[in-house]
């Protein structure tokens, strides 16, 4: 028997989750040595991300949304990383690396349907590219997926425009600004800290700024001086507001999170300014990342040449231990994750 | 001499603007005999069209935005249909029939190149197609091609979806459902009368109701069964808050105008659930028909046709005499017209 935490979903949280009443961490153990029927195998996680989406998912059931309610007293779960301990399944072979959307805990006994319907790809780059492991959970993940999805299908960016880009030092913000740099456009980010802005322009940023200690406004007409082609739009609320005066004719903006929206109970920010889209012809538009996998070849392409070769920079902010996975997750909705925040269960 | 009544800008307006103040007609003389010039003509207004998006004219010129301010203490200008009662153009010759952006003035001269300026097209369908002028500034002009471009190139429709049209019985959204119709839709709309609602049925929506003695939400439910693909936006405010819950996912909402918020000053309406956006994959997109003139030519084409055939039924809401054009300017503002409100100011 070895040891086996598992982060449950306990409650539904109303504003922020607060650890020990929403999710709990609790100790089981597990038979690495239980019989495996015909397909069956065992996987050990190695690293797990924690998202601002999971936010939407700690929700009652019975509300309808693009990705499911995590179930009261199960564990949660996410984006993966893991590798075949045992199997019995000609299809996931010991030692595998696979990602795709585990369970947050310890050792999880799968068959090979459960292991397709979470998406569990075996990914022989994961061992061999010499990244490391949490950067596919991250820059090579869902993360870095959506900050391509969004920039190719909503940005439509062409060179010479301006890129607005908020909460612009997180998982998908990072990728955002180097992926457009790369199209030849001017970029600029807000973040919540000073260190969080000295990283942004480290990575490549044209400017950013500290959206908690400067006038958004202000730092936009400077910073922006030619107004925002594209917004990829990650906080909402008086952001959304705000930028939306800055936004060019033909301006679009991508829709990806709000987050400043997530936990403020029924205290909802109103935006006034959609007029503007009108007079604008501003396109707003949602996208979910998984809606596109024929973009998911060309993303992990480009992307993991442009890592490998050290064109692009990412900044993951790793938490070793599964215990600690809901503080983890309760710090990236708050803002206190500094890069792409990923927790390292065990070693392979 | 012939009179010549104009209907001047004389101030800005912060809210409904009033007769007298904010818009003043004023009675000159004009000389029919006048000598012209080589390419000059003199035309006589026959329609006037007001539309609710000179509401947004009516600014201070400082302010840009996608059509120009009036200017203070000129005729303010519009869509239009005027005939050439004298001429020595070539192109423009006695008797044509005129589209165009045209002065509100009974008489003008004109030159080529103004002509041309204001986009003055010589019409010859207009005096065969058997069709009331006023359809030339309504259903077969600026609006109608509005309802058309806004369908098309945001609302991409398909047969079996439910669209949801407000301002329902204005200039645009008649011939929105109707074409919507012809594309298998299913139809709703709203509007702020019975006798509003009553013509939206007599024109084939499959569902109306009245938006002021109506709970909206209710009746989005109960004639939307299966949520609202398409949402043909011409009021915001709290009608888009409202309609966005009941959005389905991947589905549109062409930003035509917002008609509800043109006239409440800094008094604007926040939106509070555009995080909805990004989890239905919403498109929230603005524009403006005169940036497609590509597809006038097949827009005039359907609908003459559907027209003439008795097909398409249009409501025109017919004032006669230009002195009266600021009080139906201010109807159409406050949703008092019946239909398409057009100016008669002369027979041809």
């Amino acid at each position: 028997m070895v040891s086996n935490k598992k982060v449950l979903f306990k409650k539904v949280p109303t504003a922020y989750p607060v650890i020990g009443e929403h999710i709990e961490v609790i100790d089981t153990e597990f038979d690495l040595d239980a019989q495996l029927a015909d397909g069956e195998f065992i996987i050990k996680t190695l690293v797990l991300s924690v998202d601002p989406y999971m936010r939407g998912r700690m929700r009652d059931a019975s509300a309808k949304s693009y990705s499911p309610a995590f179930t009261l007293d199960q564990p949660m779960n996410g984006h993966a990383v893991a590798i075949v301990e045992k199997s019995n399944s000609s299809v996931y072979k010991v030692g595998d690396y696979l990602y795709g959307m585990g369970d947050f805990v310890n050792y999880a006994k799968m068959s090979e349907a459960e292991a397709k319907a979470r998406g569990m790809e075996v990914r022989p780059d994961i061992p061999t590219s010499g990244l490391p492991i949490t950067n596919y959970v991250g820059v090579l993940g869902m993360p870095g997926a959506t900050a391509y999805v969004g920039l190719e299908l909503v940005g439509k960016p062409k060179a010479g425009e301006t890129i607005y880009v908020s909460a612009a030092s997180g998982a998908v913000g990072q990728l955002v600004g180097q992926l457009a740099k790369t199209q030849g456009l001017r970029v600029v980010g807000s973040a919540g800290s000073d260190e969080k802005v000295a990283h942004l322009k480290d990575i490549g940023f044209d400017a950013a700024f500290n959206y908690k200690t400067e006038d958004t406004d202000a730092k936009l007409t400077e910073f922006c001086p030619d107004g925002v082609d594209i917004y990829f739009e990650n906080v909402g609320g008086a952001m959304l507001e705000t930028t939306i005066n800055h936004m060019n004719l033909f301006g679009r903006i991508i829709a990806c999170g709000m987050i400043s929206q997530y936990n403020v109970g029924n205290e909802l920010y109103g935006v006034r300014n959609l007029i503007q889209v009108v007079a604008k012809r501003l396109i707003l538009q949602g996208f979910i990342v998984s809606d596109h996998p024929e973009l998911d070849a060309p993303f992990r392409e480009q992307v993991t040449k442009a890592l490998v070769e050290g064109k692009f920079k990412y900044l993951d902010d790793v938490v070793d231990g599964i215990e600690n996975t809901p503080e983890a997750l309760i710090d990236v909705l708050q803002g206190k994750n500094f890069g792409k925040k990923a927790v390292r269960v065990a070693d392979p």
